[in-house]
C-alpha cells in the first residue's frame, strides 16, 4: 500500500495535505457486468495490491444478472451455507416442517439453532403471526416558526387521501396506510407508512414518498422538505421502531413442555424464569435494543442466505421477550420482531443460490413474504430457546447450591 | 411443504398439537465436511421441498476446511463482490491508499461508497484513530439482598489482579483490562472487559471470563453467578456500548473542502451543517442508534467479504456524527463508532474468498485488527458523505426556494 | 427513632424479623381536616421523634379547603417565592408580558432566570405555541396468543366511536380523541389519548378509560386488561412521551439578535452555535432526556408555586432544543416540551397562595391552563438561554485562545 | 396583561417587533431580604396584574435568612403537608420506625403511601442499601483531531492525582474518586465523580471541577474545555445515570409475606408477579425512566417538605424494579434508586419548615444524607407496592374470569 503521500497545497502555510495518487478501479461503461470485466479488476486488485483473488473469480451467477444488485463486480464472498430442521411452525402464512438455510462462519451456530427447533418440534412447534405491516420514508417539512409548522399538520391531515394518491401513482403495490406527525420546533417531522406486498420496499416507499412531497410542496406555499428527516430510520435501529413498527411485526410463540426442556436443553422452566428476571433487567440497564439471546443470528445468516439486504440486521434485530411460567409448570415464551425487513421479490432475492433458499422454503416470490417473515421469527426463537438454555446449564450455577429456596 | 399435522396427545383434552413428522438433517457424525455429504444435504433438500441446490452447490472453498466455521455444510451463499476506491486514509495503522471490497445484492451501494472515496480523496483524505478497546462478557453475579452484593462489590475490586490472573491464564491473547460495576437489586452486573488482539474475541472473553467466574465462586462462599446477565450485549445494539465500547471505537475524520464538495456533491457546506441540525434532532427523536446516515451498508458488505461475524452489523453500526460547520467555509466531519467488533484472525477470516478480500486490504492476520478497523471507519464516512449529499442534492428544497436568509 | 425491634417468628427458625412498635398517625374520621387534627399530629409528632414542627404549623390555608388534596394534614411547608419579569411573550393563549412567580430554595435561580427574560425582552421576546395536546391512561389487553390480541386490535379499531361514547360519559370536559396500539407477544398495549380541558386531566382519563375498558370487555369476549400497562407512562419520563406527546407539547422559540446576547451575556452567537453541536452530543451520548440546559428548574419552581402535581416535572421537563446561526448573525434558538403538564383547574390550584399565583399570569380557572403552558416554555428558554451564555462566558474558554479559526 | 406592544424596528421592512414596555421587580440593592422589600413586591405584583398576593405574604420563616435560597423575595407557596408512618426500615444508616412527612397537593397520596407502610410494617420492614455514591460536574475537553482527544486521554489518568488535589483544594468535604472519559470525534466527554458528604453537592463539585479543568488547561497546552459537556447530567434523566450513578445509588428491598399480601392490598403475589413481567414490557417499549410505579410522587412529597432542590426529581424518580416470586409463595420486591439526589445540609434544609420536617426524621446535618437516602427509597418502596396492588385490586381482571390456568 505504501505511505502517503503528501503534498503542500499552499505557498505560504507548511501543512501538507495527503493526496490521492492511485487510479480509479477499470469499468467498461457501455457494458461493465461481464466475466472479463470482473477477471480485469482481480488483475488490477492484484497490480496494485499484491493480492490475488482467485477464490474470488470462483463463481455461478451470470455477471449479466447482475446490474440492479453491485457496481464494480469482480466476484463473489462464498459464504458457506448449513441446513438445519425441520422447524415445526404453526403460521397463518407459514404452515408445516421447513427446513432452513443458514449462511455463515460463525461454528455451533447452525447445531444450536438445530437444537432449539428440535426442541420446539417436540413441545407443538412455533405459532407466528404478524401483526402489523409498515414500510416507511421520513420526509421533514421546514418552516419558518412552530405555528406554521403546526398549520401544516392540519393541512395534512385534511389532504392525506389527495397526498395518498400523489405516492401510489408511482407504485402498482404500495399503499400509503397512514401518515404519523411528530412536531419539533419549526419542523414537523413525519413518518410516511406503506404497505409493500412482498418487496422489503425502501426503494418503492422512497420513490412514492418523493411524489407525495412534491404535490405537498406545490400545493402548500411554503412548504420546504428534506425527504429522510432520520426518523425512518432506514438502516439503523431505533426506539420508534420498536414503538411504531419497520417492516413487518411478527410474534413468535411457543409453550415449552417442561419435561421436554428438561430433557432437551438440561433446564427447568422455574429456573429459566428466575434467569429471565434477572436478563430483562440487564438488557433494560443496558439499554439495549432485544430483550432475547441473539436474533441476529438468526437474522444475519438467513438474510445471507436468501439475498436480502443484510444491512438491515440493524434494524431487524430489535425485539423483545414477553414470558411467564404457567400454573401447570409450562413455559410460555414469546418473542417479538417489531421491525423485521424483508422481501421475496426484488433485490437479491432473484440471484441464483439466494433463490434457491427461498425457493427450498417455499417463499420465492409473490406471497412469499409474509411467510418468510413468520418463518424469521421462528428461526429467532429457536435459537433463543437453545442459547437460553446452554447459559443457564452450564453456568448458572457454578456449584450443587441451586437457585431456589426462598431466593431473589 | 403441506400443511402441519396434529394429533391429540390427550384422551380428554380436545386440544390437538402440532407434531413433527420430517426427518433431520442427513450428518455423518465421523466425517460430516465433504462434498459427498454436501451433496447428500443438497439431495435431502431437493426431496424434501422440491427445490433444487444447483447453485448453492458451485462453490471453491475446501469443506475440509468448514469444521469450526458451520454445521450441516451444504454448499455455499454466493454474494456479489464490487471493489471500490482507492480510499485515502491517514490512520495510525491503515495508512496509505485502499481498494475496498464490498459484497452486496443492493444496487449502487458501490457506486454510492465509490464516490465518497472520491470526493474524500480529493480533499485530504480521512484522518482515522482508535481511541479505546475492551470486548467483554458481562457476568451478573447474584446474591440473597442488596447489602452482600455491595459487600462482593468491594472484594472483586479488592481481588482483581487474582481474578485477572485467572482469565488470562485461558488465553495467550487475552487481556482483562478491568471490571465495570452496576449494582441493582439484589444483583450486580458487570462487564469484564478485555483486548484481544487481531481476534473478534467474544469466544476467548467467554472463555475467559467463565474461568474468572469459577474462581470467584471458588473463593466467595455464597456467590452464583449466570455468565451473561445481558450487558455485553452480545448481538444486539445497545446503549451502554455507546458510553462503553464495545470492540473497538474508532473515529473517522474529515475535513471537506467547500469548493470540492459543490463540485463532487452539489451541495454547499453551510446547507449541509443546516441540514445536520435538521437531521440531529430527528435522530434523537427517533432514538436512532447511529445518527448519520448508513453505517449499516458499508459493515454489512465488508464484514460479508472479510468473514466477519455478518450479527455483528447489530451492534457495530451504532455510531455518532459531530460536525462543525469551520470559519473559512469548509466542513468539518467525524464519525465515532464506539462498538466496532472485527477481527483478521479466527472466525471466517480463514476461508478462501474471505482471506483475500482481507489480503487485499493488507489486513490478514497478525497486526491487521485496527488496520481494518480503521477501515472500516473511514468507508462508513465516505458512504455517509455521499448519501448526505445525495439526499440533499437532490430533495432538500424542491424548488428554487433554497434554504437559507434567515430561515430556521 | 430508637433501634429495630425484632421478634423471632417462627419456634425452629433462628431468623427473627423486624417489627412495628410505633402507634399509627393520629386521625379523626369525623372530621380530620382541621386546626385541632394538625395541632394534634404534630404534638404526636414532637412526642415520637423529638421534633417541634412549629413553623410547620405556622400557615394560612383552611384546612377544611384540604380534603381532596391531603391526608393527615399537619401543617405546610413554606417554600420561599420569587418573582421574576417582566416576560414579553408572543404566543397564542398567552400575549403580553408576565410577571413570573417562582418557588424553590436554590439560590441564584430566580436571578439567573430574570436575566433570561431582560435578555429575550429586549430581542423581541418569545413566541410560544401549542402544537399537540393529549392526556393519556394506558390500559394493556391481555390474550391467550398474538392471534386473539391482533383480531381485538382490528375489533378495537372499528369500534372506536362506542368506546369513545363509554369513555366520554364520564366527563363533561374530557373527550376522547384516539388510541394508539403497541402489539407484543399476546398482549396488546395502547394508549387512550384525551383532550382534558383546562384540568392536568390524569385523573378524569383513568376514570374515562377505565369505564371503556369496562365497556370493551362486556362485549368482547375473552378480553381482559389492566388499567395500566405502563406506557402512560404516569410520573415517569419516557420516550414515548416524547414521540408520542404526554399533556401539552409547546414550542418556545426566540430569535437573538448578536448585539443584544453579546452585550446581556457576553457570548456571541457563534460561539453558542459551535458550543451547541458539542452539548447535543453530549446530551445524545447520556441518553439524556432534555437536551437543552435545566427545564426542571424553571417547571418545578413553577409547579410549587402554582399548584400543579409536582412530581409531573418527571415527565414535563423533558425536550429538545432546535437551533440554527442565521445568516445576518442572529441565533434562532427553539425548546419544545413534549409532555407538559399543567391545569390552572382541580388539583391544588385552587389553594390559597396558589391560586394567587395563577392569577397574577391571569391563568387561574377556565382557558388558563393553554396560557399557563405556553408560559411555562416561555420560562425555560429563559433560563436556558441565561444559564448557556453563563457557562460560556465563564467557562467555554479559559485563556484567550478561542474557538475558532478551523476548529472543529 | 394586555396585548402585546410592537414596534417596527426597521425603515424598510413590514415586520414589526413585539417590544418590552413593562418595569423590572424592584429590588433593593442593599438590603433586599426583608418584611418590607417582600411587601413592596406584593404590591408591585398587585399593580401591575391585578392581583393580590395576601396568602403569599402570610408566612413565618425569617427573610434575613434567606439569602442563598431565594431572590427577589415576595413571600412563600404553602404546600400542605401530611404525616405518614410508621416505616419500618432496617437500614444501615435509616434504622427504626419512621414518621415521614410528605407534601403534596394531590389527593389521596399520603393515604395510599401510609397504607403501603402499614403492608411493609408487618411483613419485616424495608430493608434499605446505598450502593454507590458519585455526584460529578462533566467536563468536556475540545481537540483539534480524535488523536490529540486521545493522547489527552492518557495523561489525564496519568495525572489524577495532580488533578484530584487542584479540585480537593476548594473543598473540605468534596473528593475526587474518579473520572470516566467517553470520547466522541475530537471531544472527551468526561465525568468527575465526586463523593459529597451530606450535602446534595452540585455547587461543591461544580467549583472543584471547575478548579481542576483549569490546572489541567494551564499544565496540557492546546485544552480547551466547556465545563458542561451536558453528560452530568444535571436537572435531567439520563441513561448514563441509570447506568452509573448520580448522587447515591439507593436499594430498598422487601420480602412480602403472601398472607399479608392477601389481607392488605387483596392481591396474591402470583397474580402480582404476572402483572409485573406485563408491565416491565410495558416500561421497556416505552422507554421509561422507571420500571415501578410512581417514584416521582415519593421523591416530590419528601423533597419540598425537606427543603431539597426539588428540580432534583428529574433525575432521582428513575429506577427499576427487580422481583422474584418465592418458592413458598412469598413476593421479594426490590426498587433500585441510581440517581437519588438528597442533602442534609446546605441548601434548603436549614429553613424553618424544612428543617423541622429533616429533625422529625433525624436526619439535619452531620451524617443525615445516608440517612435520607435510604428513607426516600423506602418510601418509595412502600407507594410502589400500594398502587401496584390497587390496580391488581380494582382492575386487573374485570370479570371473575380471573389470571392463570395456563393463560400467558
Amino acid at each position: 500500500m505504501g505511505p502517503l503521500r503528501r503534498s503542500s497545497t499552499c505557498a505560504v502555510c507548511p501543512v501538507s495535505v495527503a493526496i490521492m495518487t492511485r487510479p480509479p478501479v477499470p469499468r467498461d461503461r457501455d457494458d461493465d457486468h461481464t466475466h472479463e470485466m470482473a477477471h480485469v479488476r482481480r488483475e488490477f486488485v492484484r497490480e496494485q495490491t499484491g493480492a490475488s483473488l482467485d477464490a474470488v473469480g470462483h463463481y455461478s451467477v451470470d455477471p449479466a444478472s447482475l446490474p440492479g444488485n453491485i457496481e464494480n463486480f469482480t466476484g463473489v464472498a462464498q459464504v458457506p451455507l448449513g441446513v438445519a430442521g425441520p422447524l415445526l411452525i404453526d403460521g397463518e402464512s407459514a404452515n408445516g416442517e421447513f427446513y432452513i438455510p443458514l449462511a455463515t462462519t460463525e461454528g455451533t451456530l447452525v447445531a444450536s439453532y438445530n437444537r432449539g427447533m428440535r426442541l420446539l418440534g417436540r413441545t407443538g412447534g412455533v405459532k407466528t403471526t404478524i401483526v402489523d405491516h409498515a414500510m416507511q420514508r421520513a420526509p421533514v417539512f421546514l418552516f419558518d416558526d412552530a405555528r406554521r409548522a403546526r398549520d401544516f399538520s392540519g393541512w395534512l391531515d385534511a389532504n392525506f387521501v389527495a397526498v395518498k394518491q400523489a405516492a401510489e401513482a408511482t407504485t402498482s403495490v404500495g399503499r400509503l396506510i397512514g401518515i404519523q406527525q411528530f412536531p419539533a420546533g419549526p419542523n414537523l417531522y413525519t413518518r410516511f407508512n406503506f404497505t409493500t406486498g412482498d418487496a422489503a420496499g425502501q426503494n418503492m416507499t422512497g420513490k412514492a414518498t418523493f411524489a407525495a412531497c412534491e404535490w405537498i410542496v406545490s400545493h402548500y406555499p411554503g412548504a420546504r422538505y428534506i425527504l429522510s428527516g432520520s426518523m425512518d430510520t432506514d438502516k439503523k435501529h431505533s426506539h420508534v421502531n420498536q414503538l411504531l413498527t419497520r417492516g413487518r411485526r411478527v410474534v413468535a410463540e411457543a409453550t415449552l413442555d417442561a419435561a421436554v426442556l428438561r430433557e432437551v436443553v438440561g433446564v427447568d422452566p422455574a429456573t429459566m424464569f428466575k434467569a429471565r428476571q434477572v436478563q430483562a433487567l440487564g438488557g433494560y440497564l443496558a439499554g439495549s435494543a432485544y430483550l432475547g439471546a441473539h436474533a441476529a443470528n438468526a437474522l444475519a445468516a438467513l438474510f445471507i442466505a436468501t439475498g436480502q439486504d443484510v444491512a438491515n440486521v440493524a434494524e431487524s434485530h430489535t425485539g423483545f421477550v414477553y414470558s411467564q411460567l404457567l400454573d401447570n409448570g409450562d413455559y410460555y415464551w414469546s418473542v417479538t420482531l417489531p421491525a423485521l425487513i424483508v422481501g421475496t421479490y426484488g433485490g437479491g432475492t432473484g440471484l441464483a443460490t439466494q433463490r434457491e433458499c427461498l425457493e427450498m422454503l417455499d417463499c420465492y416470490g409473490t406471497g412469499g413474504a409474509d411467510r418468510f417473515a413468520e418463518i424469521c421469527a421462528a428461526v429467532v426463537l429457536a435459537g433463543d430457546v437453545s442459547l437460553a438454555g446452554a447459559v443457564l446449564a452450564g453456568d448458572w450455577v457454578s456449584s450443587h447450591d441451586r437457585l431456589g429456596r426462598n431466593r431473589p
